[in-house]
């Protein structure tokens, strides 16, 4: 069997160059990706996960990642938070929207807490833990997002009326708070 | 150049079976699409575009579609309305996200106003009108989420406070709310 190899071509009656495998001739249409995620608070502590995998190996996130197909946001940030903190989550509501367009992501994050007092790391955890929230490792974040959704979550926490939060003003994700740099191959 | 031919196979490291192509290798991942949208207030009428395109061609929709690459949705959700009603929009917010699992959607929803006065039918639209709600041709609306958007947008324009909507209490995109079942083809 040949290996896949994609040139850059325009399709018949499109208008924007999609990825064309030039031995078989497949589109490989390419469409933003939904990140579903959660914010998860037990006994006013909040859930974090240190990555075991790339991007942001060994640094803290939320439980979060790609939605599936035919699944709906809600069970897919629930599908999350079991594969990498071995946790059953409790749904409150939507937290934020936020928008990643460097890296063609939006961004679903839910307010939830733990259905069940137990959790432990996944494959794709190297330790989840609960954290006080004077004690969230913030040098050691994995994404913009992540800051974003815990200063959201705490703002919530403290009355802000249910509207979701978007990204910060004139924020896209390409820096840590830090100023920090994102590059094109970090989430 | 040979043809692609896909065949379902867990890829290694996997725990999904994907389409991986019988002639290259390529294995094409497949994600849920982001659909962004607007209902579009003018004087007190509502935009809406007859479909010139499948599916549901010949029936009344708000302007929306898929979110393309490195775009983010309130700017999608405006090249939609420039490209099927040819129409200026002043995003005012989120209005709704919607799941139709079935079709592996999310959708969201904007309230929007015209930022010009000027509209017309783009390529992908019949017929393009500003409707008064009563005037609205509810038996010919084109998708479930078009007459849940329309509706949540009614009781937004009537004070309903600034969360955004979901799916109706049971509702998963599969039925018109006359109770006629959509197929797996149909939006």
């Amino acid at each position: 069997m040949a290996d896949p190899s994609f040139s850059l071509t325009v399709p018949e009656g499109d208008d924007i160059a999609r990825k064309v495998c030039d031995t078989c001739g497949f589109v490989a249409y390419e469409n933003p990706k939904i990140v579903v995620g959660s914010v998860v608070r037990h006994d006013g502590r909040i859930l974090l996960c240190r990555r075991a995998i790339e991007p942001r190996r060994g640094f803290w996130t939320i439980p979060a990642g790609y939605l599936e197909l035919n699944e709906t946001p809600e069970d897919g940030a629930r599908r999350e938070a079991r594969e990498e903190a071995r946790a059953t989550l409790a749904i409150e509501r939507l937290l934020a929207v936020y928008s990643v367009p460097r890296i063609s992501q939006v961004q679903l994050i839910y307010r939830a807490s733990l259905a069940e007092p137990g959790f432990a790391a996944g494959p794709e955890s190297l330790d989840v833990r609960l954290f006080a929230e004077d004690e969230i490792p913030y040098d050691e974040l994995a994404f913009p997002s992540v800051h974003w959704a815990l200063g959201h979550d705490r703002e919530a926490e403290a009355g802000a009326p249910p509207i979701p939060f978007s990204n910060p003003d004139g924020e896209t994700g390409s820096r840590m708070p830090s100023g920090e740099r994102l590059g094109v191959d970090r989430m």
